[in-house]
């Protein structure tokens, strides 16, 4: 039995202020129903951005006030399942994502879900790979608006938040105040023009506090890597974060000789982009599980 | 039957005035025999870059004069084969690469080759992918050492470069004057501390011109992907590079609409990292050869 949480219970900025919808123990399975990135105004291709609320734009389903978490604790969030309801949409607009100089007319297109697939304008099928663009914490003061990635998750666009997936943040507040949303169907790394296939969905997840003693978060693991994701205000300025986050990780927290650390970053390890369209821009280290393993670490459970 | 160039036939900048050591005609396989970027000098743990003739690192074999090619053609280089034979070294080096900060002890370690992997301090096994870290023509004027990526190719350290992809240059001059080298048995993207597992091999090749109109280059093209890569001082105006012009390939050489372009670029395209250690940042974006077939548009072969 696991409780759930309709989409219509939302919020739009992640915050110590905003009131829980929900109070959940540890451990205890929920499932969020979630919204498009638009909160489901588009719905035909007459719908574009020029009649769109915007103040109902990356909403988060929750907060979940999550029990016995305090500031400090390292929270781990599974996500048990992650799928897409379908149908998506994705937008082109003049100005906007890291084209948008290019593009000269906006547009609205809704695509089809087939049990496995979407399918952009009865052309190109491409396989869903469900995942979260919006998933964090309230961070421990300040509120910062979903559109945005940050130490408290937020806006990351990471793909890798999938099924399967386990995420770490750092509690900022009493409750750590859970939520996440902007689901996509599927969406290549980098989101160039601002969107993936934006769709309605369901996450199932739980949530437990963990010690791992300095964990760099936000984090990320399943069944073949773990990663950092850092955001910043330039992809180089990401990508230090990320790189000296990890060396971080495999030398405090795993463990390993410096040096190994750093040849097996180059060797094995690989320097990823989230998304570059965001008001920051977020990159991942990903480093493999395997030679965590040949080194004698696993993961905590 | 193939010409062979053995690897002591070097050089160390692409330049109109780098006397060609072989010519050929086009089409005509040719085998590069490749240095590591050390040219060989690290072979012990106790060989370290103290002692280093840095006036011979980034050797590329060559420079290969290809019969009737002239500036302004657009070059394309079929990767038949590229193979390493090891042994493979690696560095640390204080204050080099993208965590030289932590990096506190100066260390060279050799990795041994199986068949199809290479071995990290007897504890890490690796599996083999090789790819050649230098690889280009001469630029119209100038010199550009070995070790900086540009638009004449050089040192992009891209891992799609191997067996089984084609590259496409554009020609600077008369000959063109191919070379490549810098070869590494693996690597993750990034190639954060400046080296992959660096090793000997050989790179069986042969280059033709073809006419594919206002193709951005350097350009690679593998059974699964189309890929444009960019070099530029930092990683956010390579990934900019790399997105515009990947736009303009799609829709004035694939003739694809705009829009089109633009959301599936964002939906089955990606932006990723080649590497962010060399004297310019080089990105790649990636986009698949389905979706081309599904707007009708195949590379010309």
């Amino acid at each position: 039995m696991s409780s759930e949480l309709t989409r219509d219970k939302a919020f739009f900025a992640f915050s110590p202020d905003v009131v829980p919808v929900i109070h959940v123990e540890q451990g205890e399975e929920i499932v969020l129903q979630t919204h498009d990135c638009f909160s489901g105004q588009l719905k035909t291709p007459a719908d574009t951005l020029e009649t769109l609320d915007w103040s109902i734009t990356n909403p988060a389903t929750g907060p979940v006030y999550i029990e016995g978490t305090k500031p400090g604790d390292l929270l781990r969030v599974d996500l048990l399942e992650v799928k897409a309801t379908g149908p998506s949409v994705m937008v082109a607009v003049p100005d906007v994502g890291a084209m948008g100089d290019m593009i000269t007319e906006m547009e609205t297109t809704i695509l089809d879900h087939t049990e496995d697939a979407v399918v952009f304008k009865g052309r190109v099928t491409v396989p869903q790979k469900p995942m979260l663009g919006v998933i964090g914490v309230a961070p421990a003061e300040g509120e910062i608006p979903n559109s945005t990635p940050g130490g408290h998750g937020g806006n990351m666009d990471c793909k890798l938040v999938t099924s399967g997936a386990s995420l770490y943040f750092t509690v900022g507040v009493e409750g750590a105040l859970f939520g996440c949303g902007d689901m996509h169907a599927a969406m290549g790394d980098g989101e160039v023009i601002i969107c993936g296939a934006e769709t309605p969905g369901f996450a199932r997840v739980k949530a437990d506090v963990v010690a791992i003693e300095g964990l760099p978060t936000p984090f990320l693991e399943n069944d073949e890597l773990v990663a950092v994701i850092a955001s910043a205000e330039t992809v180089d300025e990401a990508k230090d974060l990320a790189i000296h986050r990890m060396m971080d990780f495999l030398t405090k927290v795993a463990g390993m000789p410096l040096n190994d650390a750093a040849m097996l970053m180059s060797l094995t390890g690989e320097v990823k982009f989230c998304q570059v369209v965001d008001p920051l821009m977020t990159v991942r280290f990903e480093f493999p599980k395997s030679v965590l393993a040949d080194y004698g670490f696993q993961m905590p459970r």
